[in-house]
């Protein structure tokens, strides 16, 4: 696809997506997912949920509060450190990440700019060298608890899930009765007061996040960070994701985040205007920083004592931090396609389809009476209620049957389920699959077995 | 149960519930999920959610920010309504909700004081009538979205869910092709300032709504408010709360919401401090109240044109406004049971036990090898990595047999099975039934399809 606009307004036609507080005008900071993509974003956590935690014995899972104490955030230095270079071109005064323009420049010229963002160009009005010295912005997102708005009662949203998994490291511990290597997985909203808020669900103020903190003895964690970059591409690959679209960037030495000893990025090619491919998953080694930051910061020892070894050391941690709503906007783009299909004058029509793997289709099955009629109807009305038990069915008894197979086509319903006159005299239905556009006569006694086999995991 | 001091314990110990930022001296207003809770708030939302949208062709879902456009707060009336009566003690200065200590007295005598705050007694300090003059006091957490802290960029965190709700309802309802009587559905967090946060998991800053708009024609509203009141109460019953710890409370009506023409409370005997029962889930009649203010606050037109009729309406709305920390809560009080098991003595020990229906059980199963021995363990490592393809499962191999069922009671597990020296002859295991304890030998071919019969819907 080479834009995303037919993209954004399929999702918002159908209802993957629509533009947050619309009827007042607007944001493009945020946005709801409509009944379509709450069950596509809910389909990819639950993926992850199951290959990180429900599969695994090594894993389990949390769910920590965002507004956590505030020493949380001034004990690993995202007080002073969680800040973005903020520049504004001084004639039409449109504010930019000073970072991100440098990134494009290198993207475009292979190079980076030779004196820095006086050279560049603002994308907003064309003037050249009108960028203000970068100042550094914070990007955490304050709010007050209590009753007076003072410094004691000063909070921060929580910029990442993280810090929630390190300050609960021993409780986690004693309670599930683990000990490295294991780690600690949750999913959840968190918030940036970003600068520039853009490219549709790619980078908005609020976001999901599913992170695992990984922890593991000291010298054992390079392997198990290959262990987890391995995992994690695969994850992609497995929920279909293809190899050309994704790509790994090591992050140079000299630009690590302060707590990195080594990050590798899983990236997309979400290609965003010039840029081609963009960040999906971030792969660090966090070393022991977090958790020897909290030790200092809370008094408390986080350390771990090897009673195999008799020694007593801090875990490292690697963690695998993927962006749940960046996922969805991926699956969306690699599935989305245009192909042909046979239209009832003997020719073909284009038609839209969502090529999702089933696990993430919204919905599973559609049930079509073939027209609306006292007998096609309860019939269908019934199975579409037995099948629905199971998997989340859409009923469609509204116009010609090749628009409601589009309809399904394009919103990723791997199968449609016609009921037809023939039903009333064979028990048997039509079961259309999406991708080939075949269809096959299958019992009626038969339908829930056959898509039982063909809808694994779902 | 007494007191919910044993079942707090419980749920630190075992990883239901930790004290928020506890390294940090922790806080009575955050709660987080540990690894059994997150599991056991997950199976609450996942039955909500599948009784109330999957299973139903009338109700779909959504997921909305939650930090909307500040207009949104403005046009219903939040950011002047949205308060809470603030009072304070002027002997100790501990604060309160004037409303609360009211209602705790009414609680305890039967009526009303007779002369307001002055007659009441701190329960903090014993001082009688120091309370000062109730001041109003908002309950909206604020947090700026910009690069500067002005009027211009504040924002609200939501209080309810149900906001991002209206304000979408023209998209669902084109989208999703629907037409009243139709409901949208969604579950999330909302946060609150409030003045008194407490009693463990009950009333937190930040916390997990379950909530469904249900949009209908005016004069239909009423019937569809039963009909609503009536599915909520089964929804609790057939997952396991008792009757009589449930009761409605009806809102007189000089004390209803600004926006409800009628609201019942579905209320659980919590137990808390003097007062035996407390909202579970409040059912209220909103009437056309949001989206009529919405309408005059956007200038977006919200009602519906009426074919059948050749009329136009704004539709009212019944909504089930469910807390889904407060029904973790609830399932939790209602499954703490303590009983007698037999010891290896020949005599009995206290027991106690998690009754959870299966479905809302963190865990289905735990797999346990009589002894770890190199035969025993890879048999049971095996059978356990076989059941996790379909539920939770525990693999617990420390310690005596009988300290394992303990633990297996403790968090609610429906079945044990062991792999013991006998399997390695009869390829058969033991299944424990948590409630019963009785046990059964049953062919390892066998013990899925017997636990499928046994945990149906998990």
């Amino acid at each position: 696809m080479d834009s995303i606009d037919a993209l954004v307004s399929l999702c918002k036609r159908r209802g993957f997506v629509f533009p947050s507080s619309e009827i007042y005008g607007g944001s493009r900071s945020a946005w709801d997912y409509g009944p379509l993509g709450v069950e596509l974003k809910e389909n990819v956590r639950r993926q992850w949920w199951r290959s990180m935690v429900q599969q695994r014995d090594d894993v389990v899972g949390l769910d920590s509060a965002v507004v956590l104490a505030r020493q949380v955030w001034e004990s690993t230095g995202h007080v002073e450190e969680f800040t973005d270079p903020l520049t504004e071109c001084q004639s039409c005064h449109k504010r930019y990440r000073a970072d991100h323009l440098i990134e494009a420049y290198e993207a475009k010229h292979g190079h980076e700019p030779t004196d820095g963002l006086s050279s560049l160009v603002c994308a907003n009005c064309g003037t050249r060298g009108a960028f203000t010295e970068p100042k550094m912005f914070s990007g955490l997102m304050k709010t007050f608890l209590g009753a007076v708005e003072d410094e004691s009662n000063l909070h921060y949203l929580r910029p990442e899930t993280a810090q929630g998994i390190f300050i609960n490291y021993k409780n986690v511990e004693t309670a599930a009765r683990k000990k490295p290597p294991f780690g600690i997985a949750q999913t959840g909203k968190s918030f940036r007061n970003e600068i520039t808020p853009g490219n549709f669900i790619f980078r908005t103020r609020e976001f999901e996040q599913m992170e695992m903190e990984f922890f593991v003895e000291p010298g054992t964690d390079e392997e198990w960070h290959e262990y987890w970059l391995n995992e994690r591409w695969n994850w992609y690959l497995d929920l279909g994701l293809s190899e050309e679209n994704l790509r790994r960037h090591e992050h140079p030495k000299d630009k690590l985040s302060h707590y990195s000893k080594r990050t590798v990025d899983i990236e997309y090619r979400f290609k965003f205007g010039g840029k081609e491919f963009d960040e999906l998953e971030g792969i660090a080694n966090r070393t022991d920083f977090d958790l020897s930051a909290h030790s200092r910061g809370s008094g408390v020892d986080l350390s771990y004592f090897d009673q195999a070894k008799g020694e007593r050391w801090v875990p490292y941690v690697i963690e695998p931090a993927a962006g749940l709503t960046r996922s969805v906007l991926a699956f969306l783009i690699e599935a989305f396609d245009v192909d042909e299909a046979p239209n009832t004058k003997g020719g073909v029509d284009k038609r839209t389809v969502l090529r999702f793997d089933p696990r993430l289709a919204p919905v599973k099955v559609a049930v079509l009476p073939l027209s609306r009629n006292e007998k096609l109807s309860p019939k269908a009305r019934e199975l579409a209620a037995d099948l629905r038990k199971r998997w989340v069915v859409d009923f469609d008894d509204a116009g010609a049957i090749g628009r409601r197979y589009r309809r399904a086509d394009e919103i990723g319903t791997p199968f449609c389920v016609t009921v037809d006159f023939d039903t009333l005299d064979d028990d048997a239905v039509t079961v259309r699959d999406r991708d080939s556009m075949k269809q096959e006569r299958v019992s009626l006694s038969q339908v829930e077995s056959y898509l039982i086999e063909r809808l694994p995991g779902c």
